[in-house]
């Protein structure tokens, strides 16, 4: 299968694409940083903005995955760059792949949580309403529509999955607000000081980052024809409270570990996360075989089994 | 108060502006066909694309009140069309009004219950899930979300109301699918024959075109603060089956009326208009003051005195 993925040098996009190559699928990686150099693929450092959609798909791929985005931060402080990357690249990228006709690829996006906004359910079910409170949530919103309008019309066969938050991040420490969900499981892991600026009852939605590979994995080989005319799907995921991360971090690593986080309460960080979604009813993604981690214990153990592969 | 009307050649365009030059306010009318011609009013004949939009705001009206649309069924033949006139005009419209610096003006659009697709709950609350059917409800339930953006973020004060099926239309039977819960009525009460061509027990959602003119008066006066930065309002309505459509114009013009309808079944119809949702909850619009019939002798009776007006 020729798989085109957008947004192939980042954290999923990486591991994502060695593990497709692995399998022997042949490969378009595409991203503004360079890709990843993988047997069987072809590597485009490209910005990937509206006009450069004609020419990724002139090979005509399989299937297209479609990560690439500005983030939330990012797309909420520039308004201009956040629509042209995560609105006006993919509906270009519709539209080149509407203008070529008889080719109709699968096509995954990587949507996001955001779509959903305060105030919530105690458990958010599948058919939430469309409630974004950021620029970042309207822009994957309206292409979830736009997906689901061009597989009804048949230009596509497409779907959008609705990505948890990924942790346990591997990497350095980032300010993103959302940092310190896998900072205080990461940094102590390895001997380091962590900060924890949100109260242990603070719940949040996760999965890590095997399980989102897993996730676009198990949307390549999916009959979309079990979706209908709604392309949309919540992800499965882990609800877990910080309390909970502390207590899976100490069955790994001990006290000493947990004794390596201060908390240090943000205010402002605390009434970011209090807006965000905690919990989630997936009944549909379950039924059509997506899964995700059931313990924090098993998100823990998928970050050392990634870092030591990665030693 | 100045006030810019897309579309206010249409049925609503029409009577909203009269009704609002009638209370001294000054408009500019803009649609493809000629605007009608009102005291302290300038009218635009232009076809209301996304290059017209700057051209439109030059004047900087206090309020925006968008009508202009391609009808569903238009939508749906010509995808290019529909996006164009649905989708880019007024995203252009909210474009051209945020490179304005200050110029924030309260900015209505016409949404439809169109955002909503089958399977639908007996009564479709104000939360129901954004999942259109149609080309035309997907440019719909986007303009929506980008008026949500864009007033969120401070360029724009708006909101979307979201129509019922407005009934009686007034003029000629026409070939939309919907054309007969109108026809059925407009037709004998002039004495002049009428083709039924879905079961009695069809139920649908109504409003007059009194009604949705209301629905804009009420929302240029409307302090939006109240709704929070959940900009789209379904409107109220009358939930009515075909059947207490026939026994309202029974009691109002007689056996002899309800004689000149022919029952036809065109099962295509019944299957388009079984998809249709057939009625709300409107907790929220009900209680900021937004007002429809609640019977449909009042939708008759609307319908009469409208005719007996114009005559």
């Amino acid at each position: 299968m020729h798989i085109l993925i957008l947004g192939a040098a980042g954290m999923i996009g990486r591991k994502l694409a060695a593990s497709l190559a692995e399998d022997g699928h042949r490969l378009t990686l595409a991203d503004v940083v360079p890709p990843p150099d993988l047997p069987n693929s072809t590597a485009l450092t490209l910005d990937l903005t509206a006009s450069a959609a004609p020419g990724l798909i002139a090979g005509r791929p399989d299937a297209i995955i479609h990560l690439a985005a500005i983030v939330s931060g990012e797309a909420e402080a520039d308004f201009d760059k956040g629509y042209a990357t995560n609105l006006d690249a993919p509906r270009a990228l519709l539209e080149a792949i509407r203008a070529m006709p008889g080719y109709v690829p699968k096509l995954i996006f990587a949507s996001s949580i955001a779509v959903f906004g305060a105030p919530f359910p105690a458990k958010i079910p599948d058919d939430f309403f469309l409630t974004p409170r950021t620029s970042y949530g309207t822009q994957k919103a309206i292409t979830e529509l736009l997906i689901s309008d061009y597989s009804r019309r048949g230009f596509i066969d497409g779907l959008s999955i609705r990505l948890p938050t990924i942790c346990v991040r591997p990497g350095k420490p980032n300010l993103a607000a959302s940092g310190f969900f896998s900072n205080i499981i990461r940094e102590p892991l390895v001997g380091k000081p962590a900060v924890l600026p949100v109260p242990d009852t603070t719940r949040h939605w996760f999965a890590s980052p095997q399980s989102a590979v897993g996730f676009f994995r198990h949307a390549l080989t999916l009959d979309t024809a079990r979706l209908g005319d709604r392309r949309a799907l919540g992800m499965p995921g882990l609800s877990a409270t910080v309390a909970e991360e502390i207590e899976a971090l100490r069955r790994v690593a001990g006290q000493k570990a947990v004794d390596l986080i201060t908390r240090q309460p943000d205010e402002k960080i605390a009434k970011i996360v209090s807006t965000w979604p905690a919990d989630f009813e997936t009944t549909r993604a379950s039924a059509l075989g997506f899964v995700a981690e059931t313990t924090f214990d098993q998100i823990i153990a998928a970050h050392l089994v990634a870092e030591g592969a990665a030693a």
